[in-house]
């Protein structure tokens, strides 16, 4: 293939129409680069899935030309399926020191080989195939964040990474200005960016106005004070952590991953503790209450996290007093507003005094409003734009905001997971579809369980099971044994003995009429159980239990 | 008992702890008299569940000292629960005539005898017992609502239902500011108010601002436009159909509820439409788009509803096409936010213009902020005070302004469900617990519903079930046939044909071994095979289904 008429394709895997499992392939002829792996955490309707990963036959498929994996930043969402895609794909892992840290502690976790990480720094330029990936510095709720310059044969793709403008960094650097706009003078084809808080008004407060807050916590706090924050936030952490220092007060980590994230940050330099500041959790009684502050996992009432067992005295190392006070330094995030909402309710019960809620100052968003997402735009100044890591509402407020500071619709792309946007120097479309979806993570099996498997589960949770088993002789043709009900997550037998032995008979009966008109092929047999019962249950209780007959052959 | 002797009880059945469910016991001596019957929704943790109602024991046992079941209003979360409890008990029910015309709908849908309902007009006292109850006129987000002047032998009980103070309610009638001022300059000894917004800071919005949000929306609308909103927001209703003549539209009602209240309305009087205007859902295609606005139920993303199903490109008689403007007039409850989500990215990629979301004024809240609590609680200066109608959040909320506001801590009661709060004129204590608590009701069954139910749905979403089935000679000790293996929610089988294999052949071992071991009691046997498989699918899986042995006898 002449290189004039190759194109350059962009496909995303993961991350549009949803907030989880972002990742996007970036293909120029024969050569792929894959920008982030992420997971996503499964909704309601999967019953029973720990984590779900993009579908990733497209670059199985493609596995010899994939000629790196370059990481934005080291959260779950964008990072979480690498411990399960390396076993099927391979390639050099570029992103910054704090992400790869992180990174590394999962693939240990799950006896990943984690030797293929290349560290940069931001500024840096890698290259790979015929794409050059400069990793360039933002601000985001975990330090370390980049967003990517990709320069391809045809042109520049900027990707903003997750990103917001904080003019008051908490180590002081700003997201790369003046990098994004030097590639905005220079021309850049195609952008993609965070989409999250699109609908969002106005400007994204600076993390630095968390810290106040605190300060105002901490000046008024008498006993222990308990901080729950998402472990990566590590910034938010250092925060804590000053306070503590300015109030003399020592500070006690607690939950696994906010120990994994806080031992990671302290050895690479990312948190700055004074020598004695942290003390271990057994310690705690050891100094007065008012000397104490805990910092926590939990803070989206995670059922296993250490603030829920807190909550519902459940901990094995600190119970919740009255006295202390308690800050959620978080925002419920969408679907778990109700576990938040209760261990704040438990909490109380305790005596606590708990800081919640959107108007106390003690969270702030790491995702751009719509003010700095204009400011983006204008840096950057695509060619073609297209709008990443968001619901499918999020993208199309993006993409209206973008054609409201002046872009040309047709040059803005709504897309959707497993989309073929191609580009030449100055046309775009969707040209093509490749395979992509959810696999869904349930224990050791990854995307065994699918929709037959959660639609049963789906069916069991809302009215039970009823298994009828009886034992045939089929040259007889005649029942030898049963038939037997036995139900689980329908009634209380005991309080339906009637309802139950009536259900018998009238199998029985059906049966009976059955072999007497010679219908004797099982799956005739079965349908008559299935169908008979179900009518006769559906009218005694309006419910419709899973009915599954079993019929045994002596 | 000598009459002096006797002292005031209030005993919350539901509310507490809760937003659903409202019900609340008075009781002096041998004479009781009920605050309302509501209903709950199910909680995520409650697979299968169609409805929750308090638990009326405490009811049942005193059924007959019931003298009047009064109603502050025509929600759910008030009169619910009496399709089911008048079932046992029976009292004359008293409340404004919206509130009855909807109960009497229920009633009858649940062939419920209808004949003891008596409607007050605000303003109205009527007799029970010893008591005699107030109706006084309250703003809410449905018409006809009211608080309660509850006149005892021991004092004045006030309380406010659900309330807010609307300075410009949409049928001129603000709540009743001079009863309530009235009733604190002669003396209250107990007041009980709404905290579901304790939380909130300031004062509501008039229900008006959203009329005005509306008449935008109208002035820009160039095809059709869809409004969700509560079927009970009779208010709300009448100033979509306000806009509907200014901007001469025709309006269509949508959704079995919304229909229900608006012929009620139209037929009491609430609602006002001019001849001409509403039109049946099937002419809408006689008119131009411009001319036409449907009102709908589904504004919480309800499966079933008439917006989801448009969403869903499943509404038999509306489907969604570009130019449609569709308004969601409504917040989403703590828990529906990722199905309302859903419904607005469905609408969206339909091509639809959807308003959604809390900074475009299309909703406001039903329920008093802080600001508006300190008015009430100024106003009806009560002796002692029990917040209600809240998460146990919002009652520590409203229990703190009523202290930041002067009154003493010792005179404020945060209960529980089930809890006697006992008063004479000078004092009030919590004396003891009756029985309170949730009964579910799932399709005909109410109350059969269960823990250990409950838990076993659980327990069959999260990994499904396995069935081992043997028949079994129990004087030969020997396995006639099986054990076969059965699964349901748990894998594909074809996928995991060697897994269910290796099943089948450790089962058939283990028992085996304990026959040998003469071991033949089928508890021992079912116990075994339990525990052999249990061990072997976590170790192969790291799931835990469900595991059910069925042995048959021949």
């Amino acid at each position: 293939m002449a290189k004039e008429l190759q194109k350059l394709q962009i496909i995303p895997l993961g991350g549009l129409g949803e907030i989880g499992k972002n990742m996007t392939v970036i293909r120029y002829g024969n050569e792929i680069i894959l920008i982030d792996a992420g997971l996503m955490f499964p909704d309601e309707d999967m019953p029973g899935i720990d984590l779900v990963i993009p579908d990733i036959s497209y670059l199985v498929e493609n596995k010899d030309i994939i000629k790196a994996i370059v990481l934005t930043h080291g959260h779950e969402d964008h990072i979480g399926a690498l411990p399960y895609i390396l076993r099927q794909i391979s390639a050099p892992i570029y992103g910054t020191r704090l992400t790869l840290g992180i990174l590394e502690g999962r693939l240990k976790e799950n006896n990943v080989d984690a030797s293929n990480l290349h560290p940069v720094n931001p500024g840096d330029i890698i290259n790979a195939g015929c794409f050059s990936v400069g990793f360039i510095h933002v601000n985001h709720s975990i330090p370390d964040a980049t967003g990517l310059s990709i320069r391809t044969p045809l042109g520049m793709i900027v990707h903003t990474g997750d990103f917001k403008f904080d003019y008051t960094p908490i180590d002081g650097k700003m997201t790369d200005f003046r990098a994004f706009s030097e590639l905005g003078n220079r021309g850049v084809l195609v952008m993609m960016a965070d989409s999250t808080n699109a609908e969002r008004e106005g400007h994204t407060p600076s993390e630095k106005t968390v810290g106040i807050a605190f300060d105002k916590t901490f000046r008024n706090a008498r006993d222990r004070i308990i901080i729950a924050t998402f472990s990566s936030n590590v910034h938010r952490i250092q925060q804590v952590m000053d306070n503590a220092v300015k109030y003399h007060r020592h500070v006690a980590i607690l939950g696994r991953s906010m120990i994994n994230v806080v031992t990671i940050s302290l050895k690479l330099g990312y948190l700055n503790a004074p020598e004695g500041l942290i003390i271990d959790i057994d310690e705690i009684n050891n100094f007065p209450s008012e000397q104490i502050v805990i910092i926590t996992t939990g803070s989206q009432g995670e059922p296993m996290s250490a603030l829920t067992r807190m909550a519902m005295s459940d901990h094995r190392k600190v119970g919740i007093v009255p006295g202390d006070t308690i800050v959620l330094s978080a925002t419920p995030i969408p679907g778990n507003e109700k576990l938040v909402a209760r261990t704040i309710d438990n909490l109380l019960k305790l005596g606590a005094n708990v800081i919640y809620g959107r108007d106390q100052g003690i969270h702030v968003s790491g995702h751009a409003s719509r003010e700095e997402l204009k400011l983006m735009h204008n840096l950057v100044r695509p060619k073609f734009f297209i709008p990443v890591h968001g619901e499918y509402r999020h993208l199309v407020k993006h993409a209206q905001l973008a054609e409201e500071i002046g872009m040309d619709p047709d040059h803005i792309f709504i897309a959707e997971n497993g989309n073929i946007l191609e580009f030449t120097r100055d046309k775009g479309a969707i040209v093509g579809k490749v395979q992509s979806g959810k696999v869904l993570i349930d224990g050791l099996g990854v995307g065994d369980v699918g929709n037959i498997v959660l639609r049963d589960r789906r069916q069991l949770s809302q009215d039970g099971i009823i298994i009828v088993v009886m034992t045939m002789d089929k040259e007889k043709s005649c029942i030898v044994s049963g038939p037997d009900i036995v139900s689980r997550g329908f009634v209380y037998v005991r309080e339906s003995e009637e309802l139950m032995n009536n259900s018998k008979e009238r199998v029985a009966a059906s049966i009976k009429k059955c072999l007497e008109n010679k219908v004797t092929e099982w799956s005739a047999l079965k349908a008559n159980v299935r169908e008979t019962l179900g009518r006769y249950l559906y009218e005694q209780t309006r419910r419709r239990p899973m009915i599954l007959p079993i019929i045994m052959e002596v």
